[in-house]
């Protein structure tokens, strides 16, 4: 994952035992060597053999060339392209460049597996390339801090799943995170003492390029710039002081000559910092509640032959996109900054849908896609699989404007999240987002469509992804522990396992998290996957029973097993969440479980014996399922669905369904 | 855990919410500075709230007050004490020292647990002081190089369980790990590039050094000696060349001047770089084959007077008492070193039992105990947990002779261990050492003897370990993927959690590791637990039953649980077993789970009928038990014998156990 180009299966398989060895024979630097160091690290723990490390003695095993060395700064659009073919005797890996280079070792390490004679790779021929050049992650830093070793961490996800780009959303009204010399006091006054110092941060970008990934900042402004403010409010187009314990929603004031000579030399500090050639000025949701209670602002507009404060924003873009592009820098921006009046050049980042990926497209603007891939909504996997890029209007472009269709983001905001459970917020979801945009579209129409092979592939990229260092199964699994105090979280689990939370910002609306984040997110809610693997296979075997026409033994006591270690889990577990503040709100949930769960045994025993259910029985029934179908405490409980599947369907137990 | 000497419940509880706070009242220094910082963040983690950071404000939830500042170098019998007092309106944490403070805040963490209105610690009066001033833990990095990393985080489990000492085996035939400059082949040629500079370890010493833990060197010599003559083979008293891939054993040449004048030199480098006033020169099992082959040698034995190889050794060991002694150090070494002709400054760690011990305090030697704590033996934490430094001979010593004895450590060698799962032999058993370390004598003969209470408290313990970064349930997990290459680990994991790896040197006499340590340990036996809890509870649960006369319905229906998921599980893990070269020698363990559980369920239902069981078919089972319990491919399965006293019980289900 994501599923290559185009892969040729052979017969026969390469062994991987401890006299495995690489050579390199092509362009050498940096780049390739650390990488082939870390993809040794990993073959190594991916089978616990200890290999010989240092240069490849004759005949190794796999021979590795790449034809150029890499750039000092990776750029948008470099060839990724790799071949790499497996034969039983040896592996060779070619590409044009180190880069390519990375995704074929990735590539290779996935097709190691253990077989009947000893770890090995298939006999394979693989060509590979990616569909769209800027495949990225966003993550928001600003709403919770996130130290850089989850970043890194992270950065090692994306290169396993081939991602290029790490989108740092840095400044944001609740805290500003980049260190600037010249202007101390945006950290200062602005974060709360979290945030990333200059050098940690070039260590970082280089950690990140080594990895084949880009770092590209985001100072979100004119709006969501609360944190600029408090260290410097002359910037602001209301009155301040400002603090970073409001709720406020200041603008910058885009009328002062000052704040443009402040952003000219506040983004070529940044610009000299990061290396890559797209800045990312935010622009988004700027509200319009400063700008129209200052006299001043609203005369500079008449002044100046603009209509409203669109247009007002839109000259603050240009003014400011000259400022960037003087600094060498590409500016990108939120769907709000195009207009008209920008040039071509900019790139627009769609938080909106891809419809206005598509009119930009018409226009000549380049474009990114991150709606549909917001990680924060706590979709299931497959519903950011089907988001394409390219659809709707957008598939009725030319090639030509489609290409400006560049790719898209998995954005995670961090409202919700925390150092601790931002992993399973990203992982392993993010790999499904980054086979649409690796995978060819011709593939994406046929296998990788198949949502059933996504979900295997997936959750086999999640427990290598544990291996890798992320935290997304271990870090909830401890949180279980402590919100219950014990080392017996079982019957915990197990009710865990078949809920999700809320989705959309049903949660977000609810919690009225206040700007200094101080509220715990240590909830059961916290420690949930986005989606329950459980629930959803469950939901797929009672669908097996019901299309054998309530036939299949085998679903049958599947199902039985299920049901029944779920109607008798309330009465270990309640005892449990009695003991704990944090729990008290999920002995509803655990209650549904159990009553549902021995309906769907009931419901069962009607079909088992092919006797219709009363008619008043179920009606009763029916009204549970709807009870335990509405979220408590921010949870939702999953298998609801596939039991009152099982209860309409006793009602007619003879009938086909 | 460990058990404090002496504690005073109250009534009532303290709340922890994001209001808590510390102030220090006392002496303030980096080390109480630093520890509190960990501490807020070890709480934070504990609790998933987000505290506050930066100096307490008018009213802490936590006051602590340390009477003096640290010393530089912490050292043996340095004052670990602390009081602890903890009231629903605030707590105070009271020691002469910052040390003492540091054991305060461990306790005052594990005091801390979700209750019904919050996380809180209950109101509590402790005071509390070590047994034995020496609670170490030896790690063996030469045979397999344990990386720094892991070592720091196996440092915050010892502070965790308040052990003050961490003894690295630095040299060993298979390894040198210790990079000095004064003599650079001793990594150059004797470590395979596996070691650490100079920077790494005064940099991990200062570490340790903030966690109250302090780091105690081992060179061992005259024997275990093979890598520091693969560069220098001129120490050796046989001719060389040697290389660290070969089995030789050679000693060094303890009659030329030269042994002595390089011994100096590195001692004195390593006196400079290990602040400790210990130096371990190990001492143990020398091979006096070289010796008895080198006439040189011989008539040097005979012009001294000496009678035989272990005068000569103790020759040896006074020079190099004396080198020790000149670079301000005590020399430590193990059972061997002691001989009437040492000064009694020496310390010896006795490998051979406490039997040593009390001979050596007899004769005004000091001593540490090992014998009975060897992680690498794999046996139960119970049966370490018993192991009591003061015993047999040493209940007759006089109270003045007992305080020769220091305490004891726990030892890890590494033959049969890596990176990956040295956590997992370490941890938790380690915490039980550490309690009979630590606990007053009164209470290890009543509460802390109650082995079935520490193993309640292990089990805490176990998982707030991997809270603190202790991989030894997670590393596990991710192995048992790796060798089924699958995320479905469900069926793997139900066998594993019953089986043990054998115990004592069976599987280090039939693994024949090659020096080079290229046998990967990764293979089943590798990721089980060292004792099965599950198999344990399941002991405990059928002596309930027969205790009860057969009448216990609860623990009767739970037995039933268990052997019916085990009986079934051999029909799903069967197939997966088939797949994976490293699982084939699994195949009959998970027969045998399957027959052993189906036979208990047979041997339950004549119980339940109080009908008795045929003859012949119990005879037939209990073959079956015996197969059952043989070792297969270095694994036990645990739940043998009480499914054993099952089916005898079914013979005579009338009689009363």
């Amino acid at each position: 994952m994501p599923v290559p180009a185009s892969v040729q299966l052979g017969s026969g398989q390469l062994l991987i035992d401890s006299s495995f060895s690489v050579a390199i024979t092509g362009a050498q630097d940096a780049m390739l060597k650390d990488g082939i160091d870390r993809f040794m690290t990993q073959l190594s723990q991916q089978t616990g053999i200890p290999f010989r490390r240092g240069a490849a003695e004759h005949g190794a095993t796999l021979t590795i060339r790449a034809q150029r060395k890499s750039e000092a700064t990776q750029t948008l659009g470099e060839d990724e392209s790799y071949e790499l073919t497996v034969n039983p005797l040896g592996a060779q890996l070619t590409a044009p460049n180190p880069l390519g280079i990375l995704h074929g070792l990735q590539t290779f390490l996935q097709l190691v597996q253990p077989t009947q004679t000893g770890f090995a790779a298939p006999v394979v021929t693989i060509k590979d390339a990616p569909r769209f050049a800027w495949r990225g992650l966003l993550i928001d830093v600003c709403r919770h801090f996130i130290p850089l070793d989850v970043l890194k961490r992270n950065v090692d996800g994306l290169a396993a799943v081939k991602m290029n780009v790490l989108h740092l959303h840095l400044s944001d009204n609740e805290g500003f995170r980049m260190e600037s010399k010249k202007f101390p006091k945006l950290t200062e006054d602005g974060s709360n003492g979290f945030y990333y110092t200059q050098a940690e941060m070039r260590e970082f970008i280089a950690y990140a390029h080594d990895r084949g990934v880009r770092v590209v900042p985001e100072f979100d402004v004119p709006g969501h710039s609360r944190s600029w403010l408090v260290g410097y409010p002359e910037l602001a187009s209301g009155p301040g002081p400002y603090t970073l314990v409001s709720t406020a929603d200041p603008v910058m004031d885009p009328t002062q000559e000052a704040t443009y000579k402040f952003l000219d030399k506040f983004i070529a500090e940044m610009a000299g910092l990061f290396p890559d050639a797209y800045f990312h000025i935010g622009g988004d949701e700027v509200n319009g509640a400063q700008w129209n209670a200052n006299p001043q602002i609203q005369s500079f507009i008449r002044a100046h032959g603009m209509k409203n404060n669109q247009d007002l924003q839109a000259y603050f873009n240009q003014r400011l996109q000259k400022i960037v592009s003087k600094h060498h820098k590409t500016m990108i921006g939120w769907d709000e900054v195009l207009h008209p009046d920008l040039p071509k050049s900019i790139v627009v980042q769609s938080w909106r849908g891809p419809q206005s990926l598509a009119v930009a497209a018409k226009q000549g603007y380049s474009g990114l896609l991150s709606s549909g891939y917001y990680l924060d909504l706590i979709w299931p996997a497959s519903r950011h699989y089907m988001t394409e890029p390219i659809s709707g209007d957008a598939t009725a472009l030319t090639p030509d404007e489609k290409k400006h269709i560049l790719g898209g983001e998995a954005c995670m905001w961090s409202e919700l999240v925390t150092y601790e459970t931002i992993d399973s917020r990203i992982w392993p979801r993010t790999g499904a987002i980054a086979e649409r945009l690796w995978s060819p579209a011709a593939l994406q129409n046929q296998e990788a469509q198949d949502v059933a092979s996504m979900y295997r592939r997936l959750a086999e990229l999640s427990w290598h992804l544990e291996l890798l260092g992320l935290t997304h199964r271990s870090a909830p699994t401890e949180m279980l522990h402590r919100m219950l105090g014990s080392d017996d979280i079982s019957a915990l689990r197990t009710l865990a396992d078949v809920l999700e939370p809320v989705k959309d910002y049903t949660r977000a609306d609810s919690i009225k998290q206040p700007a200094d984040n101080s509220v715990p997110l240590n909830h059961l809610v916290d420690a949930l996957s986005p989606e329950s693997d459980v629930a959803r296979n469950f939901r797929d075997l009672v669908q097996t029973y019901v299309q054998s026409g309530y036939k299949d033994q085998d679903a049958d006591r599947q199902i039985r097993t299920w049901l029944t270690k779920w109607s008798e889990n309330d009465a270990k577990l309640h005892p449990e969440l009695e003991q704990s503040f944090l729990l008290k709100e999920v002995e509803p949930l655990s209650q549904d479980l159990s009553a549902v769960s021995a309906t769907g045994l009931a419901a069962l025993d009607y079909l088992d014996k092919s006797e219709a259910s009363p008619d008043a029985w179920r009606a009763q029934q029916l009204l549970l399922m709807a009870s335990a179908k509405t979220a408590k405490a921010e949870m939702l409980l999953m298998i609801v669905d596939p039991v009152q599947q099982l209860v309409e369907a006793s009602g007619h137990p003879g009938r086909m369904p």
